[in-house]
C-alpha cells in the first residue's frame, strides 16, 4: 500500500524551530524538494537562518545529487503544504493537545498512504494519535540534535500504527541518509535520550555534592568515553576491550562491580539471561571478526577522530 | 621539592597488561625513556604485542620529537626498575592487598621526591598507601582505555597525599600529552566512569527489559550523542543548544522533565544552587563566546569527526 519509499521525491516537514528547520535542510541536502509549514510568516527569518547555517556543514558533508537549497518551497498554510507530501516530518511544540489537534487535521487532509512522523522526544505515538482518523501510517521518528548532522532516527508506532508503516519509515529515513533505529517498546525518553539522561543525572548530582563542576564533567567526557563512543557503543567497546573472552569475561569479571557505588543509578539483577542477551547480542555485531581485529580499527577510527579534531582547533 | 615537571625525561611503568603495557607506549610516543616493570618474564611477548599495536596508532597520531621504541627497557627486577625513575606510572592487579604490599616496597625503594601514581579505576589512594613510609608523593592517575589513545587522566590523592605532588601530577601529565582532571573528592570510579557506568546500567536494564538489544545501544550511541560528545561535553552540548538562554534556559525550561521516567536514574533535587552551579559552570566555559560561534564550531568539528569516521570506513 505505501509506495516504493526510492520513489520519494517530495518532503513535507513541520515546524519552524531548530529540528523542523534542521529536518528541511537535512531533506534538501539529500536532495529532495521540501515544502516547509511554518506556522507564522514572523518565523522565517529564524528559519531561514537555520537552513543557512545547516548548509554549510550539510555541504561540508558532501550534498546529494540534485540537492538545492533552492528546491525549498515554505508555506504558512498547512492544506498548501501537506497536499503534494509524500512524507511528512512534524516538529511541532511538545504539547499534547496542540499536537493531537494537528494529527486530527493531517489526518483528514493527507492521503493515508503518506507515512507521517513526529519528531517527538517526550511524547507517545498512542496519546498523539488519539484523535486522528487514519493513525496507521503516524509514527514517532525521533532525531537528535543538531538533526542536520546526528544520523541517528528512533522510530517506534503507537497503539494504532500499521507495522508496515514502521517498517517503511526506517527505509526511507535509510534510503534519506539517516542511522534509523526501530525501537522494541514504546517507552518515555526512547533509548539514546535515556541513555544520555542516566549520564546527565548522574552529572547533576555530581555537581549539587561537589564533586565534579560542570567543566570536570566536560573534560572527562570528551576526553575520556567520547572518543571511543564515537566509534564503538558501549556494548562493542567492553566487548572488544576484553579480549578473546568479550562480553562474558566483561560481565562474570566485572559483575559483581555492578553493585559498587560507581553512580547513583541501580543495576539491574545480572541474572543468566540478562547474560546470555549482552552476551549474544555483542557476538551477533561482532558477526565473527576476531576481536583483535575490532581492536585494531576502533584504533585506526579513534586516531582518524583525534586527527580531525586537531586539525580543526 | 619535586623536580620541574619539565625536565623528566625517564619514566617507570609497572603493569603488563593492556593499561601498564598502553602507558608504556604512550610514555615513548612522548619521547620518554621508558623502565617497563613486568612481574614475570613470560609475560613479555604480550606486553611486546601491546606496545606494538599501540606504535601503529601512536605514530599515526604524531610522535613527539626524538620518540623512540628503542628507548624501551623492559625489567623483571622491581628494584632495578625504579631506582632511575623520575616519575612511576603503576598498573599491577586490581587487589587492594597486592598494592598494599607494591607502595610499601615502592614507598622506601624510590626517593621521596619521585611521584608514584595508580592506574586503578577501582580502589581509593587513601586505602592504596596505607602500608607506604612515604605517601606523600602517592596520587591516582586514572587513564581511560586504551590509555594510548584516549587522552583522559583523572588525578587524586588520598588523605596522606601532599597537594603538591597532586598539582605536580597535573602539570606533568599534561607535559606528556595527557587531558588531566584534578577530581574534587576521592569517589568511587571517579568522574568519567560514574558517568558512563551510568549510562551503561541504563542499557543493562533496557536489555534485561527487552526493550532494546545491545547492538540498538551501540547504534543509538554511535550515531546519537557521541558524535556530539566528542567534541561538546554534556553541559556545553545543553548550554548551546539552547541559544542565548544557554544552560539557565535548559534547566528552567526542562528542569520538570527531570521527574519524568527518562531513566531509571533519579535527578538530585534542582536547586536553586544546583542551578547556579551548573549555569555559572556553563558560562565560565563560554568564556564570553556568543552561543552562535560555539554553535558554528561544534558542527565545523561534528562534520570533521563524521568526515574521519566515513573516509576509515
Amino acid at each position: 500500500m505505501y509506495p516504493d519509499p526510492k520513489s520519494i521525491t517530495r518532503v513535507t516537514t513541520i515546524g519552524a524551530g531548530p529540528i523542523g528547520a534542521g529536518w528541511a535542510a537535512h531533506f534538501l541536502a539529500r536532495g529532495y524538494d521540501v515544502a516547509a509549514y511554518i506556522h507564522d510568516p514572523s518565523e522565517r527569518e529564524s528559519f531561514d537562518a537555520i537552513v543557512a547555517t545547516a548548509w554549510v556543514s550539510l555541504t561540508a558533508l558532501g550534498l546529494a545529487e540534485g540537492a538545492s537549497i533552492k528546491k525549498l518551497k515554505i508555506v504558512c498554510d498547512l492544506r498548501n503544504a501537506a497536499q503534494d507530501a509524500e512524507f511528512i516530518q512534524e516538529s511541532s511544540p511538545e504539547r499534547l493537545n496542540l499536537k493531537q489537534a494537528l494529527y486530527k487535521e493531517l489526518g483528514e487532509m493527507v492521503p493515508p498512504k503518506v507515512v507521517i512522523a513526529s519528531s517527538t522526544s517526550g511524547l507517545m505515538m498512542t496519546d498523539i494519535q488519539a484523535d486522528c482518523s487514519t493513525p496507521e501510517r503516524t509514527v514517532i521518528g525521533h532525531p537528535f540534535n543538531p538533526p542536520y548532522l546526528l544520523p541517528l532516527v528512533e522510530i517506534i508506532g503507537g497503539k494504532r500504527t500499521d507495522p508496515d508503516a514502521v517498517a517503511w519509515a526506517r527505509d526511507f529515513y535509510e534510503i534519506a541518509g539517516k542511522a534509523p533505529l526501530v525501537m522494541k517498546k514504546e517507552i518515555p525518553g526512547f533509548v539514546a535520550t535515556r541513555l544520555q539522561e542516566a549520564l546527565w543525572r548522574e552529572a547533576l548530582h555530581m555537581v549539587a555534592n561537589g564533586e565534579a563542576t560542570p567543566e570536570d564533567i566536560d573534560i572527562a567526557l570528551k576526553n575520556g568515553p567520547a572518543p571511543r563512543m564515537v566509534v564503538q557503543g558501549q556494548c562493542m567497546a567492553f566487548h572488544v576491550a576484553c579480549g578473546a573472552g568479550g562480553m562474558a569475561t566483561n560481565l562474570d569479571q566485572f559483575g559483581p562491580a555492578l553493585k559498587w557505588p560507581w553512580t547513583r543509578l541501580e543495576a539491574p539483577e545480572l541474572t543468566q539471561e540478562l547474560r546470555n542477551r549482552m552476551v549474544d547480542g555483542c557476538n551477533e555485531i561482532a558477526g565473527g571478526q576476531h576481536f583483535e581485529e575490532m581492536a585494531a580499527e576502533r584504533d585506526r577510527k579513534i586516531v582518524a577522530v583525534l586527527n580531525a579534531l586537531k586539525s580543526d582547533a
